[in-house]
């Protein structure tokens, strides 16, 4: 591995070393940011083909180099780390992985072979794949984690949702996004629906009257066990969502927005921390939500 | 006319004399003490055949009689009311209409022709008919009003939308009521559709990128011109409606909530008066909103 | 007792046994017609000096009288309840005091004393007070309750707030309420402030500007550990709460909307429920919110 | 002028010349790269001094040079286009003037000296000023406007609002901003809570008890005429207001979310294109808006 791969002294400041794969896309550069500013965590290498050769701050947008340069070769990245010795200074390896779908698992299996906890934010690792993996960290004594969502605040909405659907026999979801989003619902509201169905003894939205959709589409989809989803789509707006719940007489709101990809970031750092701490497969942030840090 | 039918001198304190017929129903009975709380107004009689013979404002819930004596005959009323010479001290005679849709062009046949100016809160009077009914006044030079919608507030954020919608090329329509509406979208929200989409010179809500529904009604119901209506049915609920306009970076919403039904009561008074000004019918309030009264 | 005191064998329909105190308020009427509703529990009996002499379910709105007649003085009711082996085929005895502070005490006593578990709704029980009647009641082995909010939204709102405050270093909260509320901040707002602000280790809300009120009062009312109340007071609101969390991009919105006396309801059953499950005092209505009914 | 400060072929596009001062901004970028998209607009200069000889459009975020350089003098700037004859081909001259309120007045006078109708985004022009440049204007049959709030949505909240006061006697105004702003509450708040006192006949939120705050500024901020603004400030917003109306049973809300500054430049479009339609001085933006471009 060419020095230059290492980071200098100055970024060393903590027992966990991090190596982001999509460290050039619009996550990984707030990846990028947000690692450097823990004292317990050090940035030991960053993968962007695009940028490959510049320094992984800059191009983050920091006005000031870390002295990690992105190269485009996570196998070439591992193996330069491990020879060159740059990872003994470490208690915990952590590899994000924030790239896309049709890559992910073999940059995850890599970071596994390195002996790194990998910590998935990109979709597509398909149950099966987590039953295989979660054998393999186990075995290998490492934890990892699929995080489909890294905003706390949406976790915590669909914890409640859950929770207070105990309480109430009526449900609808209302999702709001920007005007490019392909899908309706949202994988969000996809997920909070059938969270929220899952476990509910009997069917939500007991229907009362007879109604009658005059124009297709009025009432939204319809998820099993009768929740509603309402998906709404204008420039604008990031990523918002909202869960209703009501019985006679009242109504519980409660909704998340996300205005930017800030948002994610005590997540992502959460589960940094959070993969060391155990080993096998976690799937979701909530099992990293136990109080304040 | 038994002279218990007409109102006794402590009722008379204004120059409007006004007839509810479908006093009794829940409309009708916050119409009848709205009415009765106008000092230039005067109940003169009160139609509702379920309580016919009790006194319309203990009817209505009040703790003391006001003398009008509720009667089951719209005709035999009016014919009382003409031969007794109750209406002579009157400088304008207005009768509501708040029955059903299958009677409620025959009273208000029976009012026009017995000289009262109506004003008619119910739904199903159509084209058609509003305008023979406007030739019908016009030549009797008696104003009257069909009112879809007597919540001041509801006409407003119509009013709005439709203004706003000239500076923005994006609008959806969430809609929430009560789990025992039969009909979605509501009739609001179909009429602000309407009226949104048809003065726009071109669509709203362009796509900007191939949308899929995952699930069918996601995107809700479209109306011509792109207009997209959700409706929401909750218990707990009575009537919302929120227009969402937007454009990059901004969101102009526009959300009315009404309560309960003394909400359409400043509509109501508003219309029984506006009636006594024209001749010739108007349809909906907003021909009465010049300003606060 | 005289028999008509006695519920007539028709509303004996369940094993829990329960008097009324304040059955004539608007809570009262409410929770009359919800016990009546109940298959496990029978009306007893039910105070309400206004009215005494009529029939509860009369009074409360209901079509058809319950048998049950309202009696002005609660010690009267109890000793003919038991003198008469009235009490005997139900297996527990629940008294719900619904009256106003100067009387709660009184009212509270009396029922324990004649065997009653008391389930107090209203204010005005002080901390001292609260401890004695624990004493009393766990050497009498009787539960027993004070709830200062019934509804199951509310205290699932300030649940999830306190749980959420966990991960957000920001928080403020808006109630807003009808116009002829005395108080500002409401007693839920005061009381999820308060509880916000208890266990938080450090301030929220940190200043990150010197920031300055052009206008006193603008940025509300703020509480120890640095949360903000904002207080408003509009005719045609009920009780309305949300509690903002915010960080970096995102923010977390809990919202609690009443919209009539029915939502306190659920909570008020609950509660009827719960006494006859411990011994001892429980306070607040969360002790009895361990999943679904 | 040197002639690289002359727009190339390329660039010229329309029939109006464009100058920004304070063109490296937030604001000024983001004006950069929206007349830079207008076919009728064509950019003649921006000053910058911080970037001062970088092309304004690479500055403002854009992939290809525009061939406009950034240069420090506006006065320069000016003197240049006019010996050059680099304003010729174009009907009118516009000046945006997005600096700060110590330079705004200078630069000013400047453009309109030079023949530029100049569209003032930035605050601390007082009203003695804003008389003298309307007469300065006038004499020179130019247009100019003072625009407080660029942002189209915003501007039609406060219409609205000041509209719907016509309707109901009870307001209140909370807005949310980020916990970087310095003022409370915000002046766009400010600006609405007077404006709709001022044609109010009577005070908003008569008082129907004799309400009490327990904790000082529980009710918020006290204008004129009794309008309540409540001020919130959290990290993750941006700029949002909205005007709470009310009467019995109803409330109309009105509400403008700010997500970015892309939100006002459909706001400074249209001001360039009005003031080449009159002349004299405009203060706001509904100047501007009769209707969709």
């Amino acid at each position: 591995m060419s020095s230059n791969l290492l980071p200098p002294e100055s970024c060393i400041n903590g027992s966990i070393g991090v190596v982001i794969v999509g460290a050039t896309g619009n996550m990984g550069k707030e990846a990028v940011k947000a690692v450097l500013a823990q004292p317990d965590m050090t940035l030991l290498g960053a993968v962007g083909r695009r940028y490959a050769g510049e320094d992984a701050a800059l191009i983050a947008g920091e006005d000031t180099p870390c002295g990690v340069t992105l190269v485009s070769s996570l196998v070439e990245l591992l193996s330069s780390l491990k020879t060159s010795g740059a990872l003994e200074p470490y208690e915990h390896w952590v590899g994000i992985e924030l790239t896309n779908p049709t890559t992910v698992m073999e940059h995850t299996n890599s970071l596994v072979q390195a002996g790194f906890r990998p910590v998935i934010g990109t979709s597509g690792v398909e149950e099966a794949q987590q039953k295989t993996l979660n054998r393999v960290l186990t075995s290998a004594s490492l934890g990892g984690a699929v995080i489909p969502n890294f905003a706390i605040g949406a976790v915590l909405m669909m914890r409640f949702a859950k929770e207070a659907a105990q309480y109430f026999d009526n449900v609808e979801i209302v999702e709001l996004h920007h005007n490019k989003k392909l899908d309706a619902p949202s994988g969000t509201a996809h997920h909070t629906a059938l969270s929220l169905s899952e476990h509910h003894p009997h069917p939500f939205n007991a229907a009362l009257v007879k109604e009658a959709e005059t124009i297709t589409g009025a009432r939204g989809a319809e998820f099993p066990n009768g929740v509603r989803v309402h998906s709404v789509r204008l420039p604008g707006l990031v990523a918002h969502q909202e869960v209703l719940l009501a019985s006679e007489g009242q109504l519980l709101t409660i909704r998340h927005d996300s205005f930017n990809r800030q948002c994610f970031m005590p997540g992502v750092l959460r589960a940094i921390r959070g993969v060391t701490t155990h080993s096998g497969l976690k799937v979701g942030l909530e099992h990293y939500l136990q109080g304040k840090e």
